[in-house]
């Protein structure tokens, strides 16, 4: 058995143990107790909604991945359309399983709450973990599987891009369309419930709350999932593309190798906070391996929680989840380099990677959390109007945006030096970028579990207040919430960043593939395409924005209608047709989605084809670099406005109603389709467009208006 | 004499005629009446307070002149220095000049507007047109003599570049530190006196009320000025050392050529605003020229527009009057091509960068006009609150950079066409560029003039109103102003237009110089270099937008300190100390821009010293193609919130008081910053950036951390 191949069936057979503790979890989650019977009907509504949204996605879906692997099949060949369909189906697999399970997690965490807040954060995180695994097991079980389908092709890794395109186009439905239904939802059940009939947030009276509740899942569970199961399908093949361009099979299988041992080291931070404290599931085989020896020693970090657990114990444990993956990840990357028998170096690539990652998460913490002065800047502006609020914000945005770009900047300049450094070419560095990211992302299987478990938490919250549970409930999944909503912040950084290096990468890995023979800056084409490329966050951005204003303008005329023309509704003695407002947010945030996705297909390829293969180049370098910086802004003004509105309602400031709240409330609205539509699409764009001319990058000559 | 001594000569003979100019004008506008006392009260706080402003400025400036000039010398020669000073102090009497009579004309114009709109339009735009025609004179005149001063020596060209470099020094405090400056007294103003004690704007009780004029005319006269003075002479020196770099004289002599004949067709231009239908003083010559016949085809166009001219007839002259010139320098410049006796090519090369300077405008003129479709769309959203209005307005903005970047793009790319089939080579096609923008800037003395005007309309008014002259004279200078807006809007999009041609044609001009050999898009430091670029103007821009806060917020304290403790102040019987104001204002600005300027210059010496000379090349890219966008997106949704609040003023949406009008002056006072200084500031950013590598060209290596 080769190197490689070795290092794929190690790495399936992790997928396939990702897969059994997905399964496991399921069948756990499942069986906590449901609650009473208004509970059950809220959830059932939330799931039948939910279940709408997914299923009339996936039927256009798969429209939009035939016509497409059509296309693939006539200008390349059937083994990348059928890698296409195939990354296709394992995401939108992966993003169903999530949803399935958080839209029926959601009222037994609320359940669990009634006992303690580490129960409830148990069922919540235990949803968030299969959500997590789902997307590392499927992407790498898939990609693995396709390996060795099309083992002994010398083009399999050629084919296998396809995968990633697959997993990209689902990501593009999933999160931008997913990003316009939640703030479609959100602002349209806000503006005509809160602002013109004066009812509370999440009040069943509300057409649209069903609506705005699985709008919280659609987004922040199936749109993160398949955002970073983009990413992740992404960075393996472009480093395995790469290490295929050096003709050094270790290379090859490097990825792989660190991926299987990500899923691991995942397992184990996750039951860092599910774990019990005398957990029978789990403690039945005695520590005999030193898998389980490990495992053994974070079970003893899992003793510390008890039943009682405080926020901050809880906060901890999450983190010391996301940390110790880490570790283990390290140890057992350094483990699978000493045995690949490559440079020392590699190693550190990946260390460089798993520090880049978690340090743009903790700025991104910084610059959104009201405990910090960026945020505190924004409340202190809320005295002076709606006005001084946006400019503070927008000024803070902008400003966070310096350290996540000298994190990756510094990130690549390391890793390129170090592969340079143990290989002596370019094409090494250029793994080593490829690799980084990679490494940024093997502990992705928990990093995603504890930001999926936040509307989860959210979502409890909304039942619990729907169906009238006792106030400490209330309580406990509010704090479970606010939880869910700091590690949110840090998860959207994650995302940013992986997107990053992996659209990085996959240029790195277009330009190898195109045969780009030189690459100069000054190229007659480049500059074109550079600035097309930079501007095409802008218009995504535009695009999105006024997305949600549309979608959320129908929503807000279908509640008021329903208000109108249904007797009784504010009374409580009728029920408001949630199925409707929950149809106009689907019709609208798909057929939203079109012209932005459309173009983030077509102009790639039209680029390539008119321009040529160098201004594509540039066009992706282009988006990269601009696209990361508005996303960046984006994402961190909407967390700081958000937060800084929450700082407010704690009660500075004259606290909620008063004016330094109304001006809050205004930047809270800006932020919201700016953190969770437009913002998080770009991290799409960005991937999209590289794994496009990647996919396609042998059709590209040097242009129609080459001269 | 060689070709480029004659062409030398031939411009500045023409910087001569257009000094002359200068000083008859000078003398005509101040001939005007000056109005009775109270007016020239007013005024001659105006001119204390700018004044004292500019005297300030141009302190501080003359230590930061002095040091630079040392550094350079320490580091290059004497002889770039000497530019260097020699360019700063061009610029800065540019300014100065074009300040003193804005100040003296705002008065003039206000007296003239008793009589007609026309007379008015005369007054201002005979200021405007003195701004417009020193710059373009000093900065001739100013290379000219440098060129024949240093005349045999090989590097002639090199050390001119210093004189680029001293321009960009005096744009960074003009703009930035003019931009912080106004924004600062027009919010201090209208926080205190329009908001808290509910007195109208342009009320001579209030104690910010002079800073605020003089803020108009610091920031849209004399940073405005130096803002364009730096893109015309960074285009003509980058097209200079190009041409010198292909070897070829008449390439060297082209750029001064085309700027010539820019003179002439700039006069041209103006003569149409400000001819007289029987004017004395132009008509003395009998026409036997061709140029005295073309003064004559133009003094009948200037026929047309008599005493009772209305507002839509001044718009068509102002119009005519820039198109005009663009004629007339296409006819003379086809003249210089054909006597150079290069390609004709280089001719269409101008053609095409007048035809997209004025494209950009005309798009910028689209989407920020309450006319049409985009900024109606804000309007809209106005009715759905501060939020909503935010959301559509940076939407707006976006959506807006569209077709700047796509015009930009493919006058690049025709240009390098041309340039590459006149002469088969890239480097005559990066010529090409930096002489499109040559072409897009030649009638910058008309165009500068239809810009320039404006502030002088509004100071007009603003003393109209303070010294209570009867209702149709504020109406007619009410209407000069929303004239001057509109040609402010264009005038804004050429300023970006021109940035971007100057900064890339700079950036070619850097590469060359530089001897950068490659400049591969994936070398190891091009990516982090082209990243980091990408970051500076978010840094930028989040900088100089707190600046104006914090600078607002010490003008708001003193004016509440003088309406608490000055008595009789609100009743009218004491005078405010308009003076106090002035100096916060100027303190505060000045202090401000210190931080952001000293990064513009600073980071890519760092970066050509530590990263080496391609990753610098790769941060000018980066911060041009990002700087383009994010300029574009400021100055486009700041132009479009100012006139949405402005249609809903003409009596929309309930006018003025209603709700809708109150979300539109939230999204206006967003605006202000946007469009006035931080999206200005970035064009200075994009160049000075640009030059300084120019000028440290030669004393970049591989960097310190090649490998």
């Amino acid at each position: 058995m080769t190197q490689v191949s070795g290092a794929i069936i190690f790495a399936m057979i992790m997928a396939l143990a990702g897969i059994a503790f997905v399964l496991w979890q399921l069948r756990r989650v499942l069986a906590y107790e449901q609650g009473n019977e208004t509970m059950q009907s809220i959830a059932a509504a939330i799931q039948e909604g939910a279940a709408a949204f997914l299923n009339r996605e996936y039927r256009i879906l798969s429209i939009f991945v035939a016509v497409v692997a059509v296309i693939i099949t006539t200008f390349l060949q059937w083994q990348t359309a059928f890698c296409f369909v195939l990354g296709a189906i394992a995401s939108a697999g992966a993003g169903y399983l999530g949803m399935y399970v958080a839209v029926r997690a959601n009222l037994r965490t609320a359940e669990a709450a009634r006992h303690s807040l580490h129960q409830g954060l148990r069922v919540a995180f235990g949803s968030g973990s299969i959500m997590g695994m789902s997307v590392v097991s499927f992407s790498l079980l898939g990609m693995t599987g396709l390996y060795l389908f099309f083992k002994g092709d010398p083009n399999s890794l050629t084919y296998i891009t396809g995968f990633g395109f697959g997993a990209s186009s689902i990501a593009l439905f999933a999160r931008v369309g997913g990003g316009i239904y939640t703030k479609a939802a959100d602002v349209g059940a806000d503006l005509v419930g809160k602002v013109e009939q004066g009812i509370p947030e999440d009040d069943p009276r509300n057409p649209a709350v069903i609506a705005d509740n699985v709008g919280d899942n659609v987004g922040d569970v199936a749109g993160m999932g398949a955002d970073l199961f983009e990413s992740y399908s992404g960075s393996i093949i472009a480093a395995a593309t790469l290490g295929a361009a050096l003709g050094v099979d270790a290379f090859i299988a490097l990825p792989f190798l660190i991926a299987a041992v990500g899923v691991i080291a995942s397992l184990f931070g996750i039951f860092i906070v599910i774990g019990e404290k005398h957990d029978h599931e789990t403690t039945q085989s005695s520590p005999t391996t030193t898998g389980e020896k490990i495992i053994l020693f974070f079970k003893n970090q899992v003793a510390n929680i008890d039943e009682e657990a405080s926020l901050k114990d809880l906060l901890e444990a999450l983190r010391r989840s996301v940390w110790m993956a880490s570790a283990a990840v390290l140890v057992l990357a350094l483990l699978m380099v000493l045995i690949s028998g490559i440079s020392i170096n590699y190693w550190l690539v990946i260390l460089v990677g798993l520090i880049a990652g978690n340090a743009i998460a903790h700025v991104t913490e910084y610059y959104t959390s009201y405990t910090e002065k960026p945020t505190l800047s924004i409340a202190d502006a809320t005295e002076t109007g709606a006005a001084t609020t946006i400019i503070q914000g927008l000024a803070v945005g902008m400003m966070s945006t310096v350290f996540p770009v000298l994190i990756v900047a510094v990130a690549i300049l390391i890793s390129i030096w170090l592969g340079f450094k143990a290989d002596g070419t370019l094409a090494a560095g250029l793994y080593s970028v490829a690799l980084s990211g990679v490494g940024m992302l093997s502990t992705l299987g928990v990093t995603l579990a504890t930001d999926a478990y936040g509307p989860v938490a959210d979502n409890a919250g909304g039942i619990a207040e729907m169906s009238h549970l006792p106030p400490e409930v209330r309580q406990r999944t509010d704090a479970l919430d606010s939880l869910g909503n700091t590690t949110a912040a840090t998860g959207k950084g994650f995302a940013i960043g992986s997107a990053v290096l992996t659209a990085l990468a996959l240029l790195a890995a277009y330009v190898t593939a195109a045969k780009v023979e030189h690459l100069n800056l000054l190229d007659p084409t480049m500059l074109p395409g550079i600035l097309i490329g930079a501007m095409m966050p802008y218009l995504f951005s535009a695009m999105t924005m006024m997305a949600v204003g549309k979608a959320a303008h129908a929503i807000v005329l279908e509640v008021r209608r329903q208000f109108k023309e249904i007797p009784g509704l504010m009374e409580g003695t009728a029920k408001p047709d949630y199925k409707s407002c929950v149809g106009i947010s689907t019709e609208g945030a798909l057929r939203e989605m079109i012209l932005p996705g459309t173009l983030a297909v077509v102009v790639p390829l039209l680029t390539g084809f008119i321009l040529g293969k160098e201004a594509l180049a540039g066009l992706l370098i282009g988006t990269t670099a601009s696209g990361f910086l508005l996303a960046v802004m984006m994402a961190n003004a909407g967390g700081a406005w958000d937060n800084a509105k929450k700082w407010i309602e704690t009660g500075q400031f004259g606290g909620k109603g008063s004016d330094a709240h109304k001006a809050a409330v205004v930047g809270d609205t800006v932020g919201d389709p700016f953190k969770d539509t437009s913002g998080p699409s770009l991290n799409i764009l960005i991937k999209l467009m590289s794994i496009v001319s990647l996919v396609f990058a042998s059709a590209f000559g040097s242009g129609w208006l080459s001269f």
